[in-house]
């Protein structure tokens, strides 16, 4: 297969390139950036030395020909603007918010600029892999979801949608590693101040907040309105969702384990642990995994649901290259069969 | 003042040092353990030396004679045991757990082991300083808090005696730094696996969870049940709880601004911020401060309030000089002056 | 090919287990220890839940027949008594130190106990794969190199065995993560007093000296005294070793320069960087990598030359798949492609 | 004392706000930046909230007169250009380099700008408080020393000056926290890359090293040439110094021993450790410290000499903090008794 990375010098490109690289039915890798043309890869990333040997080409139709899959991990805006004209010939799966949101009117106001067309947007399929993957093998164009919205949402759907836990209780208490803020660098992750510190920011503000709530909503039959924290902590990649809920009436330890087991037996990414053993975030490190651990309290009748992924594969490119897996009728863990770097 | 600890050689004791050194109206700072009598303290952190020149003597009742005050910083059982016996002949600071829990059920219950004497219990006065300064003047021995309830109860107390969060909901997620676990090594808190890691344990099994419902429900006037996840965070220092619960109608963000403001307008170590600036741990590290932070969300009536301490300070080492002060007349801020160590 | 770890339970062990579970040509890995016998991997290891299912075997002659390749990750003393019983039946790979020094009296100097038989040290060959390539393809037994050996090795073979650097000034400042401690729990590596913090520890005493000393000496055709520091950064893996020597006359930039360039062209996994562009140790992470950096100083007429590894990959088991890969004549880097993982 | 501050929003700015706001004969504390005029120090740093209440003004000489002490905390070239003036009314303590190299063309060279006047050059008063201490009494003007050199000087100078090192040999590896990169947010110390990573850079290029050779020059009567390279470790505060050099005939264990302690035994912040005990960065965290640890080779009658400093504190605020003691006649640890902070 021949695929391409537009804006290949993110985080989100480079580990596309780390996972691709490995792709047993890969063949080539491209890379693309609004402003670095000419510029070789090894130049910003001397650890892919000796291994990746192409440079950044400027961003055209002509140039963005050939491909079977073209990646955009680009910045908002870019994708609303290119999507509609590359899937004409390749395969699109965009790693940016823009074709995510299909309420134009929440787009606008989460996100502050106008949203994509209405014809991207109806041909954009969720590429919540588990979930959605009758859609993504017809798909044409793939909304990658964002990173918070992963790990929230492998947690509750199987809940929402069994009516295990009351949906308009749900709080999450999110955690992430430093990664997520991309590579630009400033005052938030600046190393002096971010090492040995934790920090809470964008409280109910994220932008991830009306795509956890409009994809919920699909499994709920129902609107649903979320309380989300998000924490920066200490550590490069990593996200950790805590999630809280109370349980009705009906169910209880036993049906939840049950709801989360079967809901995910068949997958090769999502685990789920046996109740009370809680993974940690570097459990899967580096690897397409996401991990489930869950406390079904007596006392309060809630659930505590925790979900680990790494932000950079689960969260980003290793879905990406799941649902290209998933597009191209490949086996589905096609080049995610790494283990966790651990530790 | 004399002054002794007993414990001396956990981290609750060597802050104690690092404070009371400090501390103008200290004059000496005797040493106890059970099981190092004779070893000099700069044996085990070099980082006193040619300051701090005790060694650690055995513990007996003839021994502690003497002093104005005794710090216990032992592991539960001790102050049990030793509390009553020292407190005829000094004033007892307890940083244990073992005094916290008034009902001998719960205490029983949630730590495993018989509680302190009826006498003892009634003796002792929940240290927390801000909210019991009163009581703390005249006590004789004081429990001081765990940093877990001293981080949530400075946060939720104004807002549950207030009535402007509905107790029934409230929520906590906390964080902490891994010197709240100690200075045994353990799997835990080995250094290649906690680090670039984040771990949740303890789901709703905590030792704090009775001692905050207890402290709650005494200014609620009525009995609470709290939901408590607690995380181990890749740093040293510093705690934070992210505190969740739904507002009820005649509240609203002005009403919580005015209630958290004026009941720490006349505190000097409680900060509370201005709406939807948040703290970050880094802030108060190695201070006797907590800031308080809030974000109160139109869309879900829910109050997201977080709560920084550094777990050594002003949740251990810190308040317990705090309560020294109070005890004794002193200014309430002698010895604890120093602005946080940033970065 | 059958593949067999004894003492899997350790850093080195888990390590195996993750590039040998994506080696083309591994069909299976058992995995023993002297204590744990009936112990599930994932039991001490959830990261590797649903991919790894073996559970842990006792250590006989019987169990132990029947795999092509045995890999011994064990404490000093194990090797020394079965590698010579286990290479009867299968090639093996051992990374302790035990068979690693050639002289038995440094051996004891060094090590504080008896070394290894004279039959078995003959046996085995030093698996430094670049430099032994040769030996290793015909070996039966392999003493696999430490990790500080191999960083600073790879750095100084080119120099010491041309003449470029005058070997009896070379100065080692070297710098691990806290990996290379094991997966014991210590005061050393207690993450309060690990992170955030630079510790230096056993100045000119570290077992890996003599081993250094020995090779160069190889290369050199005397013998060579080296000065050695350790130092413990606040890092899970990574290593550097800064190293210092003198250039005598006749040798400059430009010919250090051919030296390492032409020692290194045809090996997978050594890069040198052009002059004065250094590598992090995050630039070789998780991969078996190492990287060269160096700068010729004019003024002083010292070379500073700095290798960096992944101590758990290129400093113990990602060398020991190499060398497996080179015994059984498959492409020197099977299983081991994965580019490193950055950031 | 009144006392400003010119360049207040930097590490070494604050920091000296920390140790000033503590010490028992400073009354004023007033700030002063060249672009933030107005703003409020809470506003880049709210930790100090309720305790500092200046807002920064504008530099000027007007603004500037009536202190007894003016701290520069300022960029290259601005000490130059205002200390003259400044020294008229009051004492002068410079944080930069500006006016520490004596030699125009070496300043030029390294700094790569006009030095200072040989006016203002010949008033300044080199800072090394523990060897100048006669001359810093009497000094108008104090150009503080750089933090590598400071860890570096304390280390050498007693060996150099006794001839126990042969300073022709001397081998400098230094490790810092990033704080020593200041507070502008950079590719370099961006928390994703620099966390878990151990760089090195602009090894014998640091502008820090003819300021190392001029001082070391002072005490052996003749030039000298060092290596000296520089890593940045993933901390936030600490600086070590690996130091090795050769010792002639003559000198040994023992009398190294009587040199060290001799050289710092009425000093209050140098503290040399028993042979073979050493230091780690941690020790001294938040002090004013500087720890010495040694280990002498037999075999290769090499020194390896370790010394440890908090970069901010005795390399420089606290440094700063302890000239302004000895220039105005006070005690040498005034505000600077604070034990370190550790963990």
């Amino acid at each position: 297969m021949k695929t391409a990375i537009i804006g290949a010098t993110g985080y989100g490109g480079i580990e596309l390139i780390r996972l691709l690289s490995n792709h047993p039915s890969v063949e080539q890798i491209a890379v693309f950036s609004s402003s670095q043309q000419g510029v070789k890869m090894t130049d910003s990333y001397p650890h892919i030395s000796e291994r990746f040997f192409e440079s950044l080409q400027d961003i055209s139709i002509e140039a963005l020909q050939g491909f079977d899959v073209i990646f955009l991990s680009t910045p908002p805006g870019v994708s609303a603007e290119w999507s509609s004209k590359l899937s004409a010939a390749a395969k699109v799966i965009d790693l940016s918010g823009d074709l995510r949101i299909n309420d134009p009117a929440e787009y606008e106001k989460w996100y502050g600029r106008e949203t994509a067309s209405k014809e991207i947007l109806n041909k954009a399929v969720y590429g919540l892999s588990e979930w959605n993957r009758e859609q993504i093998k017809e798909a044409q164009i793939i909304a990658n979801p964002g990173c918070y919205p992963t790990a929230v949402l492998l947690g509750m759907i199987p809940l929402v949608k069994s009516g295990a836990v009351d949906a308009a209780t749900i709080i999450i208490d999110a955690k992430s590693g430093t990664t997520g803020a991309g590579r630009s660098a400033s005052a938030m992750t600046h190393y002096s101040e971010m090492n040995d510190n934790l920090k809470i920011y964008k409280v109910n503000e994220h932008k991830h907040i009306p795509e956890i709530e409009q994809e919920l909503a699909g499994f709920l039959n129902d609107t649903v309105t979320i309380t989300l924290s998000t924490h920066l902590v200490p550590m490069t990649r990593g996200m950790m969702a805590t999630m809280y809920a109370s349980v009705p009436e009906g169910f209880d330890e036993q049906k939840i384990k049950e709801i989360l087991e079967s809901s995910y037996k068949n997958t090769p990414f999502v685990r789920v642990r046996p109740h009370k053993q809680m993974p940690s975030t570097r459990e899967v490190n580096a690897s397409n995994f996401c991990d489930i651990g869950w406390v079904y309290d007596e006392r309060t009748k809630r659930l505590t649901l925790v979900s680990v992924i790494d932000n950079l594969v689960k969260g980003a490119s290793g879905q990406a290259v799941q649902n290209m897996n998933i597009m191209f009728g490949l086996e589905e863990t096609a080049g995610l069969n790494g283990l966790p770097v651990f530790p």
